[in-house]
């Protein structure tokens, strides 16, 4: 049975939007995996009144990292908060994944630390899965590496396919670079370096350029991207849902909402994904949204239960030693030359 | 009466769509302005039959400019095309706008060879009207620029301001940075120098970074941003409207279409902006998409008619003289430390 510790301290409602995941998970999958409660024990005591499922248990620990707090200095400071202790419970052998709604730049340099990265891995990325009208689209980097070099983002896409390809089931993932033209000669010389890295390496299946409107269409399984133009797009996206369904409720009857147009509001409901997978650390650490509601932190660990399951970390270290990275002599004076 | 000069052969549908907007446009709005169609007069003849109102007249030119041919090789050896002949009708006086749904690139480079660029000005650009749920927000740059330094940034807001100003009548247009975050400290070097260069020019109303998903709320009415994210977000914002309309027709009868959702068409309609004026050369000169239908064409011969009727780039002009750009030596010597 798989062995979960969920950071019960991290998002904006903790630990009572947590403790109901957690109930809600273990209800809803039993007997797949046990939930290590971390945080607060009489803050969880509390939360989980007589709910006292089997399969869950409480870790204490005595601090929490705030969302506005500097990532590095509190980790390093906090050894007892929530996300040191539950990455710790990995890192021991004693969870085999990590699920936090807390502070994004926090757990990252947590599980940095903690777990390590990959070989091959120069940054670790978070890829978050975009809802399309065909399949669902990972895209990453979705907002933790702003600027990358093309090795970065050749980086990127194969830890995005072998994602899609564990934790979707898609075989030859299609792997696209987010760019302003189609050509193999648009958006400056990063992207044109990295459209030449993506076409060359024969263990990805790249399909190219794709351009800002295909990508609702779902041309691509992966979106190689910066974090900068990720994030952007993201958050944009969550909030023209949000803004286009408000309109429509206000807009059509209850009993006027025929189930075509429910299947828009699951496309649009992004609480169906729940978490995203730090993508590059040599660990399972699962990120969600720090409004995470409950919904969304128990398809979290059922995303981190489908990742230790499936061997993701294993598929990747494979995968990137097989392709080994160049160095980037040739571009990197390229910069130099052009401040 | 403004005089404007229209490139008939621009469009993907040349010259059927231009002389129908044409047309379109003096019955609208009879007594404003005259319109010289530029292109192959067999052709226009053609296209006009017997529809000769008055106002309308035609200026011959032999050549077109393609989609994919080289805009400044195009535009130096095509010196009879309707791109270079219309704009010579605005150099040499004998019209007031040029507009054109040719070759963006060719738009822009024959723009700049026969206007000039504006004092103050590094590299022209273009805004896009974005609809959201409150006023338009104008996105600069629209995607020519795709890696901008803190000072073209700041250009850009600059003329954005004034195009809000004379063309939508808004006082003291907000300006806002698109960014991943709300703190000045956030998006790397180019935006937070930027953040700083904004936030201390008294003639622009900044009211700070602008994150993904603010921007449908309308918080702001200019948003400032490089090239490769607003020409991602915009197009993406197209296509996802697109999506959402298509899904929404196929799920509701149109007699039960109310009027709230009619607004929500209307929101996404793009075609009621038409053009998009060129920013930072000296003369007016408005692009359309080549898809662009006689709608968007008629909207933005009023458009361009506005701009001469508003003193756009006498406007323009004056606001940069009173605020004079900097040399950037802090920002360059830190570009070249880190390549």
């Amino acid at each position: 049975m798989v062995r979960l510790a969920l950071d019960a301290m991290g998002g904006d409602e903790a630990p009572g939007v947590e403790v109901q995941g957690a109930l809600d998970a273990l209800e809803a999958w039993p007997g797949e995996f046990q939930i290590r409660l971390v945080g607060d024990p009489i803050a969880l005591e509390s939360a989980l009144g007589s709910d006292r499922p089997s399969g869950l248990a409480i870790v204490p620990a005595s601090q929490v990292i705030g969302m506005e707090e500097p990532p590095a200095k509190a980790v390093r400071r906090k050894r007892d908060s929530s996300i040191v202790v539950g990455l710790d419970l990995v890192r021991s052998g004693e969870a085999d994944a990590f699920v936090s709604a807390g502070s994004t730049g926090a757990v990252m340099a947590a599980s940095s630390l903690a777990l390590g990265t990959l070989p091959g891995v120069d940054r670790p990325t978070v890829g978050t899965v975009f809802p399309t009208a065909g399949e669902p689209t990972l895209v990453v980097d979705a907002g933790t590496n702003l600027s990358c070099r093309p090795s970065h983002l050749r980086q990127f896409a194969h830890l995005g396919s072998v994602y899609m390809k564990d934790l979707r089931g898609i075989q030859r993932p299609r792997v696209g670079l987010l760019n302003v033209g189609a050509e193999s000669n648009k958006g400056g010389d990063v992207l044109v370096e990295t459209h030449g890295l993506l076409a060359a390496d024969r263990h990805l299946n790249f399909v190219g350029n794709v351009e800002g409107h295909q990508v609702i269409a779902g041309v691509c399984d992966v979106l190689v991207t910066d974090g900068f133009a990720g994030n952007v797009l993201l958050k944009f996206y969550e909030s023209v849902a949000g803004f286009m369904t408000a309109t429509l409720r206000r807009a059509i009857p209850a009993d006027q909402v025929s189930d075509r147009l429910q299947d828009l509001y699951r496309v649009l409901d992004s609480n169906l994904y729940g978490g995203a997978p730090l993508l590059g650390v040599n660990g399972v650490s699962v990120i969600c949204h720090g409004a995470a509601p409950p919904k969304a932190i128990q398809n979290a660990l059922r995303l981190a239960c489908k990742a230790v399951q499936s061997d993701l970390i294993l598929d990747m270290a494979v995968d990137l030693a097989r392709s080994p990275v160049r160095p980037e002599r040739r571009w990197r004076r390229r910069m130099m030359r052009k401040p």
